[in-house]
């Protein structure tokens, strides 16, 4: 993309969860971000100055709810409201990691419906059009009744292990659980390789669950695919099955690396040679270990803002 | 359940999509159904007449948005006006079957979001309160902001199969695709059973599609479950593909049976031996086949309208 | 109108109910029809491919609510749902006629307000504008809070009438019932002619009712008019009710031909002589008979379109 | 009915526009009027005091817009936000004359749809249910999504001419204009007499209108009815037509005394020998004259208030 | 300000409570006032006509909502329908005085909170910004969500008082209540003076009000800042007191001169040298007196217009 | 109040920021506080378990949006989502404190405007009454349309200080800043005694702020009040203030204990003799200090909630 974009109108500010991502998506566009500052009052309150004249433009706000979550939720509601009242055209969200996306349906009496809860207050704080990237479920674009331009990473991901050299024969692309399994399918599709499912089960009450594997793994090198890893029990139980199962070598990847509590020790001490991530959300430098690879986003949503901003079709970003 | 169940705030009404299985369900309760006809003048448009006060009650209406799903949409939308201007103290929809579920997102570009959209009509027009069954994603609860009751009949379909006397070790449940493995777990759960998925798909462009078998199904007897049989494409093809691989009875299973186009043929002629589904769907009679077989959801509605009707935990029904 | 109009961002786009009126708008505003389908799923459902970037366009969607009403409806519904989705700056339905329109207020306990009810789906789809030919009452423009262009075909029917050389001073113009005088009131103006109402009654409980006349129409010619002519019984009853009155010649004219049931039949046994329609709604060849007379609304609703995207008055169009 | 009704929980306040009428509800439904004030400041403002508390009450507001309109309004609208703030249960506007009805459709280009503009600003400030009488156009309902009772006053405006003793044949009911004929139809069926209209028509421009009788009055003892008499020009011109056309007698009424500017005068002076209204609009004692009669709807409205409270069906009172 | 402003798309139209004001801020930004009647009915309902198209244009209304309030508000809310109607692009309402402003929350149980209703109804009605000056409470903002630009005049009647002369250390800027204390220490930032405040208390109950000042004006000029004056009562009493204090003049100033009542014979009577207001509020010629001095805001409105359709920040015109 | 209260339908929820008030409030009410939890994912996502079936209960929720701000308030818009989707009769919000409020209007460009905001998100989520205490300002209550109670603590701190004994002669109320004379002048009104004002201001630029007195304060005891303290910077400066001008003893007090960041060393280190606060924010103990004294308004909010529930006026708990 050329780096010599320019539209007095368009405007990308960051907020406080990924500030690296957003110069960078701002350097693909070719512009500067727009100047503000997220402070915090001593009470935890949170401040919010837009330093420049946004009246009439259309600004693009780049902010994951990721950890912490609430705190970033709020910081993004804040702007849209600071926006709203300061006269912007349309007020865009840039989420590249929609937080709180996995309470997405009552599976329990009583449980709130978060991802939804969270869709009816940006929209009620005034957001316009939200872009984001491979939401836990893809319903979730249904909870908006404003515009969703709904990115994947699954290309990019592919590629990464495309550019590794295996022969495609030898694949094997894992579904960590039952509800992955057409995520795993469009990865394998990409590197024309068979699935296979793990399939956690506990055989009777009280005796431990199981970590059954559905498909042909043996002699084989397997990638694992998530949208989330969080706590990396599953993935890193996964793996264990897989090489006891006789996969000759085990890849992870995912989307979204939120990584909470005991993740990267996990994932250290797992048979996982190489955990492939995304920088959807930001991570930490204290969190980084040698077997993580981060691919950047930022090509493909400074792509989708240019898109949107000339009314281009953004279709070819998401197929 | 008693039959002589009686609060006169509380009324059923039927529409035209399931009007025996809403007679089934008010026996259940206690109570007769409320008088109303639906009728359509002669240029198409549905005539409403309700023929009893409703001021002040509280109201059930049994409607699926089965075939003719646009005609049975527009009377459930132009029923809840009316009770809405009638002064109905709430207004419950009872809808064992929600059409337009399986267009839950943007897949393509330029895609509407259909199941969103009825759920926005619905809530629009004046609905309080939905009770369904078994919705294409359970994400479409989040769809709505009126509180949903999301019963499933996972317990139906199981303890049919469990009845018929199979040993648990002969059992594998397949999911027919990649979507549904969740479902498939769900019922292997309930008869302790392993699970297999079709992995429906395209070796390299330009070939013809293969129906893949994921896990062990050879001398094994097979249970496909799904949400929805629509066309009976993807069943029977599965069904197919299992008795190749040496699966040595095939049973199919579902909660919804829309069962429309060539979907009754393809089933007389595949190696389904049986085709378990319930009543969410009224079933014409020249549809039927002997190899089907349909369950009443009657018992589990009405103890649902009861249970809401009196304030008390309907947790027990969805578990 | 010039038919090189050019501005790429206007896109004309039909759906199933009018197609061939939509073509003949879009050559009068001078632009091809948007590339669409719709079509059904084999389960009755709605699927619906804009087949071209809509991304900021102004966008007119050309559709009446005739028969099949609810599935001419649902199409609208989704079609705009898919719009609004697809990010279209401005989505204005063009609807020549307005179904539903006469269950426009309760006149009997428990009966919705079909009318409104429709405009509230509308408007909860997310149209943004709506342009309309003589809606059965003027009032259903308020059942919208957008804005609404109500135009209107007297002219048009009038001009016919002008153009068949008849004496101002033979022409009667009769209002078949007595909510439609005003409307006569309109065309007797332009024909500078007299009134007659047809004044149904029944003199006692029990006895027929009598086709009285109020007004005078012997040796004379009469024009009968009406909004809408559905089954086509009022009007051939007022038609032989004028011929035993004297009349010499009788015509009758309306804007939206319903036409439903025994109407051709009726039409065509009767002493009208020529029935004056517009094609607000398609007429099915098979339906078709010589006496009728069909005028294309379709430079009106194409100037319509041009001043409004231009943003130039209409009120020309309409008085 | 009876006097001595109690609940605690149902409570009737009076604004400013009918205390009369609201006095005489209150004692048809048995109950004292709730304890309030309606003041103006001396800038011109509103101010109301609700003096007993109404916290989970039932509580019914008389007030008709009419002179001053505009204050009478305000006050309603405020009155509402109070009962509302208060925690009123429901909060039921009874509007005996619903003003601002006649601008209820875009004549022109860039008119407001003022009766559409009042139902949006009272179901804004929080209006749960109007009880209201004769609107100018029944679509108006159609304006709220709240429940409306629209009760009508022909029976009693009928009654009291059937009981002056006049023979059924010597009878005519008179619209005085092209939308009134219905009506007149109405009042004409209870009195099993034929119709006329004052077809009221500029023959040519720059030629005075000419008031011309459709339907036969000679001889006859003629009945104007109309839903609102303003200014009273239409309805004398019409008395003043109908003498000119041999008409032995002329009766006028309407259901709402709006009775501006000239209109007594105008009555006084004219052929119009008794003019019989309700008292949906309060009477000033200086417009009275000798030849009105003002028949009461407070027992109507008191009927309507118990059985909407009661929740029984008020369909009785409508038909 | 150069007087060739011309953009076709920007329209400013008056209403009836400061047609000479709208007249100035049309002068200020350059172009002619939009044409357009407002007139009443006979029976008092209001008549807006719209004289030219305004389809697509960013128009601008200005109205005070000062005496008669409820008229002046109905007008505004008329026009808001109207050109929410006729498509105008945004609506944006220049209102130098906000009326009901003092019922901004409850005081006491069962009051309401006009100065909110207002807001809703204007919303409801269809305005898209408000342009406003010194309302009653900063907070009434909020009651918006629509944007505000909130001005204020504390400029423009500071440097009334700096021009007259008076040396900074013999001037005493004073609130005449508690509330004001804010507002009087801005005008003595402009100054450079100090304050006191008029602490009107009840010593014990059933003894007269005593009207206290905190702080030094004892050999001082007085100036009396208040964003209303009323009745007078409050002001009138503190330059007495101000006097009996030894304050050697007493200067009264406010933005919005209500000037209700007994108020201009009041401060007729008073010590009050000069009153200086502006003209947010138009002055009917009766009510003037020679001690009266009327600032006009037109500049400070006139370039926030030009400024909010130019999209530049107008944050220098409030700060 | 008696402890014997008892209505199955009246529920009781404490959630993070006050489990200890909560408690204590549910001990006035008589009932026992309802079971849940609300934990935290590991990477901070907020669960909600609710561990008692509420389905047409009256739910009142105990929450303040103290530190940690964003945390708490999403624990209630959360839980009020979960209530809502588990049909709770009524959810009625107990917050004791209302955090954010000082965000109240915009004071510079592009501000948000957050009070309002957490309004709209409050309402939005599905809250149906708001129950709180001293809100900064008390127009905040027009932020809402649902109902609010908005209750004072005047009366328990102004009794506190009548407790202690001092002669009324010798008390002065001190407001800390040009904002809260009105509520000085409440609690001067009950303790009989004058105010006085602390005025800061800065005489020059780039001259340090100077703390001036207006009123006398020499010989006297001072009492500040505030409604809220939180980095105790103002009230500090303050007390310094009177007591250099002569004051003998000084007193602080404040509904709201914030207290964050420097502030319990600065009221250490700073000549107030007490400080008296609410416990309407728990109060860690590490914060605590010997000079503290903290009122419970457990009673205050448990009477308030019974009258609630009771439909009884609350309005003596608020004069």
């Amino acid at each position: 993309m050329s780096n010599d974009y320019f539209d007095p109108k368009l405007k990308i500010f960051a907020l406080n969860s990924n500030r690296a991502l957003a110069e960078e998506i701002a350097k693909e566009v070719g512009i500067e971000l727009g100047k503000s500052s997220v402070t915090h009052f001593s009470d935890g309150e949170i401040q919010i100055n837009i330093e420049e004249s946004i009246r009439g433009c259309h600004v693009y706000v780049v902010q994951s709810t990721s950890y912490p979550v609430n705190q970033n939720l709020m910081e993004l509601l804040i702007m849209i409201d600071a926006l709203k009242r300061a006269s912007a055209a349309t007020i865009n969200i840039v989420m590249p990691y929609y937080g709180y996306a996995r309470q997405d349906r009552k599976a329990r009496s009583r449980e709130p419906i978060t991802a939804k809860l969270v869709a009816n207050l940006i929209e009620t704080a005034g957001a316009t059009r939200m872009i984001t990237l491979d939401m836990h479920a893809p319903q979730i674009q249904g909870f908006f009744d404003i515009p969703i331009d709904h990115l994947n990473a699954v290309r990019l991901l592919s590629d990464y292990f495309s550019n590794l050299g295996l022969a495609s024969e030898d694949i094997v692309v894992v579904s960590p659980d039952h509800g992955g399994v057409t995520r795993a399918r469009k990865m394998a599709d990409r590197l024309k390789a068979p699935i296979a499912i793990i399939d956690k089960r506990r055989p009777r009450p009280n005796v431990a669950e199981v970590m059954n594997i559905v498909g042909n793994v043996e002699g084989k090198v397997c990638i694992l695919i998530d949208d989330i890893i969080d706590t990396a029990g599953t993935i890193t139980l996964a793996a264990n099955a897989l090489r006891e199962s006789g996969a000759t070598r085990v890849f992870a990847s995912c989307t979204h690396p939120v990584l909470s509590g005991p993740a990267m020790e996990r994932i250290s001490d797992s048979p996982i040679e190489k955990l492939v991530v995304t920088n959807s959300i930001a991570m930490p430098e204290d969190k980084w270990i040698d077997k993580m690879e981060q691919l950047s986003v930022a090509p493909l949503l400074g792509e989708a803002i240019v898109r949107v901003h000339e009314n281009e079709s953004v279709s070819s970003l998401f197929e």
